[in-house]
């Protein structure tokens, strides 16, 4: 089989046969193989060795059949290198034991070296592409720079992001160096994916649904246009994601992106009008859908290629990540529909 | 004092001399009078007892100034008749023992009669309109059918309202025999409210903002739209809140309301558009901008009263309820700075 080009095809808004898709997280609990995996190595034991976390990267490529392969890891890793105190709290999710809330602990935090820090994944990232050998490509990612300085000041998940939100109202020096800093090891650290093999870069602004667009505007979106710029060097597309941002996409796509990310709030074809035309589109399946009965999720599926039209630059995604419990036949079920479905409405348009 | 007009009147799209401010979740956590009562009550004896319910409304109205009461009530009293086993463990919420899930379990939700399974919150009503004697208007709430089935399906606070989409895209006859009986509980629990005195009322569907447009339309709708019109025979004003709700606000003005609650990721002018110019709006200061600095926050109330324009029909409120921490004398702060800086927008538009 030679090299599946769908995604970054769709990616850059050219014509494609059928509507490229891949899940976010779809390297996970869901699936056996990697539960089995992780029977074994804690999360951080996965993303520290390659041969595992490339193990995990290419098995729901094998099972499901997806357009493109993620690299696995955690959002966090690129943090750990600027002094992170980091642990999976069982069934907690991260916890960070030394959060960073003021200027002294802003100033403490340290610069990256890559190659030699991250050395580990930038490896995962090299094994994955040989195994894939061309059959699909590899996407890269890293969290933007507002999740990931709302993870380091809450100190792991947060409901109303009240620190993170006071930093930002009560100290906006500290902030604005505090994302300049994380702006630049985010940069970095994606920019050292695509030299090591990453076809296309995705980044993570999971959280940021929870600003207004006039604090978006003031207190985030400067950060991520330097990412973004940053990134357009590598010449690989970028994916620009985030949930709950339905009054934020204009400005998104402001700050930069080949690709917008849309969540299941937005009608695909209204997300699509907010970051315009000259965009491609990545989504946008409630992550829910994929518990439905067959014809139900079959119906949903449609619809959101429906609302695509069969224009060019649309890659099919969820809205958010594989939940845990979901069913894998209702993933694959997923991948086949998409690929036949899309064929339709490509020639009806 | 004479009665205070103003929240009513803008309720109804009326001018008023200073734009009405009240917040909601007003009366709580963050007051040491309410943490004085709670240390010697639990929340649900409070809800029982209506002298203690009726002193804790008022607190509000005699700390803060605001310009109108709501009442002191959980969310998930009306289903305690209905059959529920509530408990609020500590620090955790609302933990239902019988969560609701199959058709049967729907079958056996019991009707209610207001009057007596709900007497001390209607007792509560007639005891806070005597001691508010005419100060400012009482505002009842009810939760929404939609937010009322997810605590109920759910079992409590819920992240991805798994089991409550489960249940609507797998079984929608039973989730809409569901909504049907909750439509109608809200119904009549709103109504009864009004009758024993409360001048406005608020449906609150909190968790509103986890499903699409197409899932709000199809499975929510006609539920809230049927409390919404049952509740025109009261002649009180209603105000439709929702979070996270940018792209449902059309259909929530289509539901009902004669006034609809906007949260802060929505800029009041584009909120304002999208319900329509013949509704009022309630908001939508981010309820985390009360932890920020004074000049910061003054910022921020002025730039919600700048997209309000002073147009008639806007009522101040946060984008969603005050947090627990929240200092006292910020929330005093905005209150004056509402009546004091509306007085201008008005003169100057």
């Amino acid at each position: 089989m030679g090299l599946n080009d769908r995604f970054l095809n769709a990616c850059c808004g050219q014509p494609v046969d059928r509507t490229p898709v891949w899940f976010m997280r779809q390297a996970g609990r869901y699936m056996p193989e990697y539960r089995a995996i992780r029977a074994q190595h804690s999360l951080l034991e996965i993303c520290a060795q390659p041969d595992l976390a490339a193990e995990v990267t290419l098995q729901p490529v094998r099972t499901l059949g997806v357009d493109a392969a993620i690299l696995f890891a955690d959002i966090l890793l690129p943090l750990i290198p600027m002094g992170l105190d980091l642990e999976f709290a069982a069934g907690e999710g991260p916890v960070i034991h030394n959060p960073v809330r003021t200027a002294a602990e802003v100033a403490a935090l340290r610069p990256v070296q890559m190659e030699q820090s991250l050395a580990n994944v930038l490896e995962t990232v090299r094994l994955v592409r040989r195994e894939l050998d061309g059959q699909v490509p590899l996407i890269g990612f890293a969290g933007a720079p507002f999740t990931l300085a709302c993870y380091l000041i809450e100190g792991g998940s947060s409901r109303n992001f009240l620190r993170a939100k006071r930093l930002m109202y009560a100290d906006p020096a500290t902030w604005h160096t505090l994302l300049d800093k994380l702006a630049l090891v985010v940069a970095d650290y994606l920019a050292a994916q695509a030299r090591a093999g990453a076809q296309a870069l995705q980044l993570f602004d999971s959280w940021v649904g929870t600003l207004s667009p006039e604090d978006y505007e003031e207190y985030v979106l400067p950060h991520s246009r330097a990412v973004l710029g940053r990134l357009a060097a590598t010449g690989v597309p970028v994916i620009h994601f985030g949930t709950d941002t339905a009054t934020l996409l204009p400005l998104m796509a402001q700050a930069g992106g080949d690709v917008i990310g849309l969540d299941w709030r937005t009608p695909l074809d209204w997300g699509w009008e907010q970051v315009g035309a000259d965009r491609a589109v990545q989504g946008n399946l409630d992550p829910v859908a994929l518990f439905a009965p067959r014809p139900e999720l079959e119906r949903r599926v449609q619809r959101v290629l429906d609302q695509a039209g069969g224009r060019p630059g649309h890659i099919f995604n969820l809205g958010h990540g594989i939940l845990p419990e979901t069913p894998v036949e209702n993933v694959k079920a997923v991948v086949e529909l998409v690929h036949e479905y899309s064929v339709g409405v490509r020639e009806a348009t």
